[in-house]
C-alpha cells in the first residue's frame, strides 16, 4: 500500500522559501501571483495492506518524525 | 484560482533525502517501509480566473523555474 503525506507550514508561519519563489517568478515576468507557499510531499511504500492500520502507522510517523507539528500541518492520502 | 504543483524526482534518480527518511523511520522502530521518496509541493494563489490559461501559466512556471525537468516530474492540480 502506498501513502502520500503532504507537510505544509501552518498559515501564519513565515515561509521564506515560498517568498523566494514568488520573487523569482515576478522577476521572470510571471505576474498575477498573489502568494506562494512551499511544502514537502513524502511518498511511502508500505508492506501493510490494511488501510486503517496503514493510516495509523503513517500518522505515528508524521507525529514522530515527518512533520514538526508546532509549525506544520500534515495530510495523509492512501493509494491502493 | 489556486494551483498546487507536485515536483517529484523521476524514478531512477537517486533520492538521498528519501533514503535518509527511510533510515530514520527504521531506527525509530517503524518497520514495513519499503521505499520513501521525497518531493516538493508548491501552492500558488493566482489572480487568473480561467482554468485553461491558469494551467498554461503554471506549466510555463514549472518549465522555467519550479521543476528541473531533466531529473524531476511535475504535476499541476487546479483548485476552485
Amino acid at each position: 500500500m502506498r501513502a502520500r503525506v503532504h507537510v505544509t507550514l501552518k498559515s501564519g508561519v513565515l515561509d521564506p522559501q515560498g517568498k523566494a519563489i514568488g520573487h523569482a517568478l515576478a522577476s521572470l515576468g510571471f505576474g498575477g501571483v498573489n502568494e506562494v507557499r512551499q511544502g514537502k510531499v513524502i511518498e511511502l511504500d508500505l508492506t501493510e495492506k490494511d488501510p486503517e492500520s496503514a493510516r495509523a502507522q503513517v500518522k505515528a510517523m508524521c507525529e514522530k518524525l515527518l512533520a514538526n507539528t508546532v509549525i506544520e500541518n500534515y495530510a495523509i492520502e492512501l493509494q491502493g
